[in-house]
């Protein structure tokens, strides 16, 4: 596989999402990124695990973090017997597959692809280190290219003057959007929400359209309603992190809201992605709950008081009757007519 | 008129929001607690309006302190000759009213109120300071006992097992509500919406009814879509900063996304207050556009990319549509019929 150097360079400016080197993973701190640019050193895979349910990176990021833990966990066993060798890294995707309840089935996509490879540069006395490292930069460069595909589909769907509200947005794909909206000429401005807790829209989100020159503004989380009603927004959308073959998406805690939301002003949604085939509905999906905290808190200031509780869920859940279009890499799909997608083939992604 | 103690000492409690004393008015600062209790002091009814503008105070705080203020302008001039001292008095009233654009006719009312008992006592040789303070006391008498009867009328409608939904929420009804609920015997569990940016829902709303001994779970603004879809919620119910007459709610940036969710998951939507009666229709309200850094940042902390715009509008506007009941001082009123609330009499309110 070629290296797209365009691609590794806007990831390494925008996603610095986790990289393998020297016996140790350095992560990028997504949480107080860009008010700080602190990575997290991770020495064992087990602290990769941590990184990932602390969510220390997130977006597409979790995924590349995986399969560089792989290949740290080859590093930290590579002077065992093989077969110890073999043991232990199948310990390690076990461990780092479930490192959060959603996104368990990806990332186990991810650790057994990484296995194979480390199985057969084992077998045939190469380093399983490389194997896995090599792999996931492999895996990126193929995200990289099905998002800009998915991108394309998604840009030809909006309007001349495209005013598009989205809240945290992963950055690989509202990345690969934004070059497809500037390779076109195209205006577009953008209102971002800012997404608490974590607040990734104003972070992270708007920092990346910012930094490519649109035009961007953050509103808070109780603004999408008053914004649709008065700033002439066209199109809302968003990743998922699933998307059940019947249309159902889940998402980033807030989508189902603004998705009503935008029912109400007329404004479509398309949600892009590729679509969970081992997802039937919404039965199959688990909502992890997160640290309450993080909602009594901002940045380790409690904002309530004591005996206040808090809820947190990660997700929400946007039945299909609330998607305008599923945008994916072999085209637009209605959310209904997901097994049109199934029935083209599936390609590996991660 | 008798001084209700048990509202007083609610008030002191809950609100503390403004208090004339030895030539200063101190008022608790409301952006920062319940993490920190601090007053700001005002030593001239300048500095008074400047707090009003910068939020120290909020819901039907800058109201008292619109009063104390009156208080403080007539001890800075009460050196003055007589003429002098109305003339200093009417320059007064107009720079506190004039405050924040939104509430510019209610804080009228409460300054020409102040006013006219000054006037009255700089005649009768008796002091002006007093006569204000006086007023203010007996206003907020006033409006807790109008509360009392408005909280009564909208705990009627209460399903038994209530379980309510709400953000930023005026001390004044949240307390009166509570106070309704613990009184009746009833059961009621709130979910608190945050309200950023000055997240009065977490640290202010929530507070008071987590203090009055109920079971109070706060959430982000991009989670009541979810709340109401997972946790049985059956009522949202809001403050207003204005009714007008054709039953458009002016309100608290947020509420017009609740009600329009509200709306979507058939729960209904009750709003407290007094219908203005000077407000016809949308085209009278004017929303007031505040400090972009308060969506940009969370407490001084900037969150996102330098280059990065904002947009932070203090209030929004639900149409009457969307709003099942406005509760009043006399009784539940259909959000299309308030002029039956005129045609039963206006009681002085401020």
């Amino acid at each position: 596989m070629k290296r797209n150097d365009e691609n590794l360079a806007f990831m390494l400016q925008y996603e610095n999402v986790a990289w393998f080197d020297e016996g140790k993973v350095r992560v990028l701190d997504r949480r107080i990124y860009p008010s700080e640019i602190r990575f997290e050193e991770c020495n064992t895979y087990q602290e990769v695990s941590q990184a990932i349910k602390d969510m220390v990176t997130q977006s597409a990021g979790p995924y590349t973090l995986c399969g560089m833990g792989m290949a740290l966990a080859a590093y930290q066993c590579k002077d065992l017997p093989k077969e110890k060798q073999l043991e232990f890294l199948e310990e390690a995707a076990s461990v780092i597959s479930h490192s959060r309840p959603t996104t368990v089935n990806r990332m186990t996509q991810i650790t057994q692809g990484c296995l194979a490879v480390q199985k057969k540069a084992l077998e045939e006395g190469s380093s399983a280190v490389d194997a896995a490292f090599n792999r996931t930069l492999e895996s990126l460069e193929r995200r990289y290219g099905t998002m800009q595909i998915v991108a394309k589909h998604l840009v030809d769907l909006f309007p001349k003057d495209a005013v598009v509200m989205t809240q945290c947005f992963g950055e690989t794909i509202v990345g690969c959007m934004a070059r497809e909206i500037k390779n076109r000429g195209l205006n577009a401005k953008f209102f971002v929400a800012e997404t608490r807790p974590y607040l990734q829209g104003s972070r992270l989100t708007a920092s990346v359209l910012c930094d490519m020159g649109f035009s961007v503004t953050v509103i808070t989380d109780n603004m999408p309603a008053w914004v649709m009603e008065t700033k002439g927004v066209n199109v809302f959308t968003s990743a998922a992190d699933t998307i059940c073959m019947d249309g159902t998406v889940v998402n980033k805690i807030g989508t189902l809201q603004i998705a009503r939301i935008a029912k109400a002003y007329g404004v479509p949604y398309f949600v892009t992605g590729i679509p969970d085939l081992d997802k039937k509905d919404r039965t199959a999906v688990v909502i992890e709950e997160r640290d309450k905290n993080e909602v009594l808190s901002f940045r380790g200031m409690q904002v309530t008081m004591e005996g206040v509780d808090a809820f947190y869920p990660a997700f929400d859940i946007t039945p299909p009757h609330l998607v305008s279009a599923v945008v994916t890499d072999k085209g637009v799909f209605a959310p209904y007519d997901l097994n049109r997608y199934l029935k083209q083939g599936v390609d590996v992604f991660y």
